[in-house]
């Protein structure tokens, strides 16, 4: 089983990689940029065998502990298979 | 319109930092995680009006130029409406 979990800064949260890619982007002559987010995304295998509730509350638990910072950052999960 | 860019490192290429979470997240209990890789995306608006075909070109020149190092990463992209 393959999960992918986002996160990403929460929309309050000001993100100076994203402002520093669309000024740059702007530079190189793509004024139809509007607004650049960046985030990154864990592409995690999952041993046969697990149960998919299982999996899919440990995903929850690793997500909202381990890869996510839950006071600026906001998380998604995507089952891929 | 929006896009995103998902960019992470070649299969081929040694990913450091997804090794790092696996282990942690072995000794933290959970044995059934049997791989992590760590990817990127960006999140980009586009001006609307830009047609969907010339967005299609930009963001493909954008990837492959500015967001994403052809040498040791891939990257994919996805519109999101």
């Amino acid at each position: 089983m393959k999960a992918r979990v986002f996160v990403s800064l929460k929309t309050t949260v000001l993100d100076p990689q994203g402002k520093t890619v669309r000024a740059a982007l702007q530079g190189l002559g793509y004024p139809a940029i509007e607004d650049v987010r960046q985030g990154k995304f864990f592409d995690i295998a999952i041993a046969s065998g697990v149960e998919r509730e299982q999996a899919r509350k440990d995903i929850e638990l690793i997500a909202h502990d381990v890869l996510a910072n839950p006071v600026i950052e906001e998380y998604s999960i995507e089952f891929l298979d």
